[in-house]
């Protein structure tokens, strides 16, 4: 088991960070526009990428104001049974956010997530840092995979 | 052991990014401008972040075409002793840099470095694709850490 791990402190309280997690207008302002279902525990949540093939089912497994997790359930063979968690904790100046995505293996495909997931929670830092969420399809393009 | 790993894709050709792992002026333009030293194979590289306390210094093992591989001899108590290896692959459209670092436990700092890293990472990417590197001091702030 691999784990694809990030952290980045967020000048905004916990619960609006959970916001961001737990809400399908907080997930549509950071990861991608092209999301529906329920983020609430026991919902699942599809994410799409533009094409076809490119979507991310997640089951909600649980929320607390410590984190989200979610168990993917559908999209890419390498994402599928692999834990997601956010985990959150407040400091006098920061929401901490930290990640971790479980993997089988370390293929190629892991490297490409690990430094897109980096993308996407700095997208979620700035949208509530008075900056802009750069969400799919605005998502800064890291490799010709995407 | 456990592993950052990134994957990024630079339109730019293989020596191109070659060079900016293995010259003074290349590092300078993605990762801190205060470095100094020796980037060929068997020198020291000496790179600093401010605070006298953040500095890194890298012994660099191996440089082929294929990449650099680069062996921490100073700074963080983490990095010390880890392996940094740039494998570099040119694709027709692209020359896509895996990146790698060895660590030995899955600390707070780790979580941070790792995403850290892929902010610097596509400050090289930049620095080739006709954008600006925002090398240290300029890099993202992700956290209150840095």
């Amino acid at each position: 088991m691999e784990n694809i791990r990030h952290r980045v402190g967020i000048r905004a309280p916990r619960p609006a960070v959970l916001t961001k997690l737990t809400t399908l207008d907080g997930l549509a302002s950071w990861w991608t526009t092209d999301v529906a279902g329920d983020p609430e525990p026991g919902g699942k949540v599809e994410f799409r990428f533009g094409r076809p093939d490119r979507y991310v089912f997640m089951e909600v497994v649980d929320v607390t104001e410590d984190g989200v997790v979610w168990n993917c359930v559908g999209g890419p063979d390498e994402w599928v049974g692999g834990v997601v968690t956010f985990d959150l904790e407040q400091l006098p100046d920061e929401t901490v956010l930290k990640f971790t995505q479980s993997w089988r293996d370390p293929v190629d495909f892991m490297f490409h997530c690990n430094t897109k997931w980096g993308v996407f929670l700095l997208s979620l830092k700035a949208s509530l840092e008075g900056g802009e969420g750069t969400p799919y399809p605005r998502d800064l393009q890291i490799s010709s995979w995407s």
